[in-house]
């Protein structure tokens, strides 16, 4: 071992022992007859002292930033100490020094708050692993896993794990696939979640079982889009739905006590049409209320066209926001005019301190048809509302963004409060304008509401799905459902999905088959794992602080330069 | 919940209760006036009893095994008890049967012993699950899983998840690719294992990291090799091969201590080149002795050709077994005969109860002569020595190959039985007949004895690297060695492996642009899990019981019926 302790671990009651340290040069101080070298690994921070007396003195001023050094010496006491460090009582006064690698200058400042961009920091990413804001992010992410096995295995819940070359599904599009060498012409697909293997193992007779496994999607990149990302995947037979919440509910609790401290408190629950209709989107972040409220019927008639002529207009109190000036409302315009959002405009009324109500629209609307809204909104004195109104589903999401908008720029979204939530009743299928067909929700072997069942083939659309989502402010952290567990049903929904029996057959006749021979009941959930810790460890959606070796928004490996071009003979031995 | 209990939960205290139980119909007897079902989960089995008088009675002789039931009843007691099964003291008497699903026969017996052949119960791999000796060795595949994080975790080793779709290497013949839609005509490679992502976090600082993850390699199948396999991948910062040998001894030990409840006395150690002298190859099984010995010296001279011209002379002794009468000798030469062992034929002294020696090859060597030769190689009464001779490299496996048969024949190879092996010193390089040139025995990363830094010039052949394995029972359970981390050297490498400078930096650029930037020394250690597993639960090296959803020999999902075709239109967006 190179090292009798490590760089965080020295103490006052290790003054005056001999003990050897190994790590990264952070930072030298020169003061001509002194040099202190700050010295770093994982753990912590110490401070090397060198005596002018010393000969190492001199050695130590030729180090640079990030060499690696071996030094031994006895522990003393910090002549001025540094409260802000763990170590900072004490210091190396060092007898011996050896440099076991030296370092070029690192092209970016390894410190918290770094000068390094994006793409150079992911080029250098093992560099700036080395930056604690970056290493201590994955190793929460340890301990979010630890958490959560910990749950799992607790629960009796199997970890087994799913293969990885898999066959090619009907949402194929999105998969990566693997040339087979030893059967030219055909292919594996890579997983893009283990979903029919952990239905099998339910059909097996697994009973419960979980998995924190990778899988791969190969989606056009958005920003914070992985082609590979990682999910917890769990899964339960005999149970129905109330099972599952209870389950997970009491998973998503154990980790934020365990991780964070956070006792969070019994989820609420939330049909997918109140969602929409209170919060303008299927993720309410729920730190603040500020919801939407339905205005037709109270501003329709007074010859106001953009009012008249709309499907849907909707209202949200902004909170003491009524002196906001020209400038903020003309500046909140613009915002929801914008492509992203897509909206005509805004209409504001001012619920004055002094009881008066005053529009942008005071020509159509009197202060009492004002003071109506107003009430109807439960709008307070010194409150602002702001109208939208067009197509229901489109001023809606807008409403639901500018909501989202409004509670940032009022400070709402606290990083220190957690607000999760069950989302139910999800609708079984979405129609796809472009493709003029169904598409499956959640996924195509969730079931439906047997209170549903006649609606299936009268109005599809209609049906409601065994389906439930965890939600915490605003970002989806899971989602599941109980599945269908019959082969007559599965083959039902797969015709609903445009599959050919044919189809069906080829691409899932394992699963099929698999439900004619005794298939239970069962259901499960998948947590975005990469998300998860994102959320628990930081309050923030941004995944990519959570991975190792991120790629970019355009899928590459910038460390790596992958993808890239293969052997030619290896293209010639795959057919390619 | 649609139970109350498992069917592997009631017992004597239970008595009087009413119950609810989910599961499998194992079968049913009709005995004309009762009826009795057992009910199978993973948990174990429940009788249910149908009393004549119970109009259940009748539909219960209607239900098929694998059928999946719901049942509520009181416990009782049952009358004649069953003390093979744990719940074997107690029945329901059942008062509500729902059938929660149907069953068609199933194509084999869902019992310990089956009638299924391989190939059918790989198609129907989730009937084959339900079979408690398949579910146990996943089940305790977990347990495993549980006993390493547990003592990785303890040692602060810190879980890091690297990435899957990567680069394609230099080993890259093996590699499985992966075409890229976003950048086409380009292909990520599927990792053979993390090695160059954990000698980063090494450089990035994370000082002792571990994963338990997947590794790909699209190799010629062989019996019980698998394209996909897991490996519990494990990486050390500042330490010397001591220290990794420790650690992973300590970790080996913990496993076998909290799965098997057996204490492993501490490994002995055993260099490469001893390997091959007393064992034949690289990973002895040291459950037993029967140490090769070279008998050279003793055998020349004496005019028999055979072993004159050899150049290596070696003998084996089976013990007791001076009696083996002349089909069991001619069986053995017929053995050592086989293509795959090689030889040309065996000689045989046997050491008589008498005291006297008595050969297959007398006329050249007196009683005298075999009486050296049998105290040269500690033989007793009663022994018999086998004796092959030729080429030596070839001689030596032969000779390893028949003590492994002598000792399954012998009964030596005991299942109760581990005997774990270090070994070290293995060589830096091997010899590629075929390409003519060195390839490297472990890894192109590996590191190399500083006492034989003049050889990696003159002889690389004889430069011992810092590599170790652990073996046990004659299995390779791992292999890891202290890395390089200068650039210098690896390009050294690099170049002995006959890349060319361009060749090693397209390739490897961000490894040997990471060691420029203060790399600290490093190893670390990989254990094939599955194998680790098998050898744990079973001391059986049959990797496939323990992997839920195996591949067969041709790299095929038997149940998935994977590789397969892709969709045109994919293949298009691919550019195939």
């Amino acid at each position: 071992m190179y090292r009798t302790h490590t760089c965080g671990e020295l103490r006052k009651e290790h003054l005056g022992k001999s003990v050897t340290l190994a790590g990264w040069v952070q930072g030298i101080r020169d003061l001509g007859n002194l040099v202190f070298i700050d010295l770093r690994d994982r753990y912590g921070m110490t401070q090397l002292f060198f005596d002018k007396s010393s000969p190492l003195a001199e050695r130590a001023k030729q180090l640079g930033r990030e060499y690696v050094l071996q030094v031994t010496g006895f522990v003393r006491e910090r002549s001025s100490k540094n409260p802000q460090l763990e170590t900072g009582d004490v210091e190396m006064l060092v007898e011996k020094l050896t440099v076991l690698n030296e370092s070029k200058t690192p092209p970016f400042t390894i410190e918290d708050v770094t000068d390094g961009g994006d793409d150079l920091r992911m080029k250098y990413r093992y560099l700036d692993l080395r930056r604690a804001v970056v290493s201590k992010n994955l190793l929460h992410r340890h301990r979010v896993a630890q958490s959560v096995r910990e749950y799992m295995d607790g629960q009796g819940f199997a970890d087994v794990e799913t293969p990885f070359l898999i066959k090619s599904t009907p949402e194929g599009a999105r998969d990566f696939v693997v040339p087979s060498r030893l059967n030219q012409g055909q292919f594996y697909a890579l997983p893009q979640s283990p979903q029919t293997f952990k239905q099998l193992l339910m059909v097996g007779g697994f009973d419960r079982y979980y998995q924190i496994t990778r899988c791969f999607r190969d989606e056009d990149l958005r920003a914070d889009r992985q082609p590979e990302f990682t999910q917890i995947d769990c899964e339960m037979a005999f149970v129905e739905q109330e099972d599952v919440l209870q389950m997970f509910e009491g998973m998503v609790k154990h980790v934020f006590k365990k991780v964070r401290g956070i006792d969070l408190k019994d989820f609420p629950r939330m049909s997918y049409t109140d969602c929409l209709k209170y919060y303008g989107n299927d993720k309410p972040d729920l730190r603040f209320e500020m919801r939407l409220v339905e205005l037709n019927n109270l501003v329709g008639g007074k010859s106001f066209k953009a009012f008249d002529e709309a499907e849907y207009v909707v209202g949200i109190v902004a909170e003491n926001c009524s002196e906001y000036t020209r400038k903020q409302t003309d500046e909140l315009t613009d915002w929801v005019k914008r492509p992203q959002i897509g909206s005509n405009g805004l209409v504001f009324i001012r619920c004055g301190a002094d009881g008066s109500y005053k529009s942008s629209v005071d020509k159509y609307y009197s202060a009492d048809d004002l003071k109506k809204i107003a009430e109807h909104c439960k709008a307070q004195v010194g409150d602002l509302i702001l109208i939208l109104s067009g197509g229901l589903a489109k001023t809606r999401r807008a409403a639901g963004e500018l909501r989202l908008e409004m509670g940032t720029r009022l400070g709402l979204r606290n990083v220190e409060d957690y607000k999760p939530l069950w989302v139910l009743d999800f609708p079984l299928l979405e129609w796809d304008e472009e493709d003029k067909r169904w598409n499956a929700m959640h996924h195509p072997f969730t079931s439906w509401k047997k209170e549903d069942n006649e609606l299936i083939n009268t109005n599809p659309g209609a049906v409601r799905a065994n389906a439930y989502d965890v939600v915490i402010n605003g970002v989806e952290l899971s989602s599941g459902s109980i599945r269908i567990h019959n082969r007559a049903q599965q083959e039902k929904m797969f015709s609903l999905l445009g599959l050919t029996e044919e189809q069906a057959n080829y691409k899932f006749g394992f699963i099929l088959n698999a439900f004619e021979y005794g298939a239970p009941p069962h259901g499960g959930i998948a947590f975005g794992f990469d998300r998860f810790c994102s959320i628990v460890i930081s309050n923030l959606d941004y995944i990519r602080d959570f991975i190792a070796f991120p790629k970019n928004n355009s899928g590459r490996d910038m460390m790596l330069d992958a993808p890239s071009d293969i052997d030619a003979r290896l293209k010639k031995e795959l057919g390619l």
